[in-house]
């Protein structure tokens, strides 16, 4: 756990200050888990009870259609949290899947733990402040870009923003995730690679 | 002011505990700001300095497309924060306009002063953290809802969580805000209407 650990608490440091006899603290309300590629985190219509820190790895965020394909609407790498945050903070069935994309090793906290959490640390209230406006504010420009780009702009946006991320997943995901088809992102590769 | 932050207190009280002193002195970090219908709160291009907290009204967030038409991609209500939260965060310019759409009132707080409530008040990142977690859940939901529905369903989903909102806005912002022409909406509400 002390290594797994690291990366959060060097995530937290960057972003408020907690002394150490506290962040020392921090793992016991914490699980950690290895998850090997195409493990399920999270599983749409069931309970979600927790949030994820990614330590290592890569996962998809992705709902079923009625016609039981997978539309993939989020990834979430080293350094950031997931979850379907509604049903976490409702206690509600979740109404997204979660799953590793490569070999991921992830820390769990559970909605009880963050409770005793944030009871006994106080300050991490600000470290989740922050990370939740981050994530709000890359929410809004995401809606931005949906509305403002054609397809082709899109792909560029994502390609010159996420470029070393689009050589780590599967490229049937990269199109579900931009609403293409598989055929069509094939086709743009094509035409910017030529 | 006495009265204007009220709305501002009820809302932390149900989300978190803060001693009264405290609550006290929450409105010396804000400014309370009156809009007439139509005033811009927030004008793309311009840095960002401030996020608003709804007093009383109804604000559209927009940006303006290339040929010079506005897209409108969220409305912010009563007990509801807004800003270009990049922006705000970043102390870079703007890539959203904000704009009463009723007359409208707002307490204002600045990155600054922020920077010195949570100094003084450090409760309020519990706050913040729930504030934006929830806003965050909701964009979630809200991305897939733009990934899974057609028009029409749009429509009918909007309908159904803000029937009650759906009065209170121009219809052309409306269908802005749904990716619509406005002929297309005043189709649709023919077509449930009959």
């Amino acid at each position: 756990m002390i290594n797994a650990i690291q990366p959060l608490l060097t995530h937290i440091e960057k972003i408020c200050s907690i002394d150490t006899d506290k962040t020392n603290l921090i793992g016991s309300f914490l699980e950690h888990k290895i998850c090997h590629k195409k493990d399920l985190l999270l599983t749409e219509g069931h309970r979600c009870f927790e949030k994820f820190f990614i330590v290592k790895g890569c996962v998809q965020l992705f709902y079923l259609r009625a016609n039981g394909a997978e539309q993939t609407l989020d990834f979430a790498l080293e350094n950031w949290w997931t979850s379907d945050f509604t049903a976490f903070q409702d206690s509600i069935p979740a109404q997204f899947s979660i799953r590793a994309i490569e070999d991921t090793e992830v820390l769990c906290i559970s909605a009880d733990a963050q409770r005793e959490l944030l009871k006994q640390i106080p300050e991490m209230n600000a470290y989740f402040h922050l990370v939740f406006q981050r994530a709000y504010a890359a929410s809004q420009m995401r809606l931005r870009y949906l509305y403002e780009f054609s397809k082709e702009e899109l792909y560029l946006h994502f390609l010159k923003h996420f470029g070393a991320f689009t050589q780590r997943i599967p490229q049937y995901l990269l199109a579900s995730f931009l609403g293409f088809t598989p055929e069509y992102l094939s086709e743009l590769k094509k035409k910017f690679l030529s």
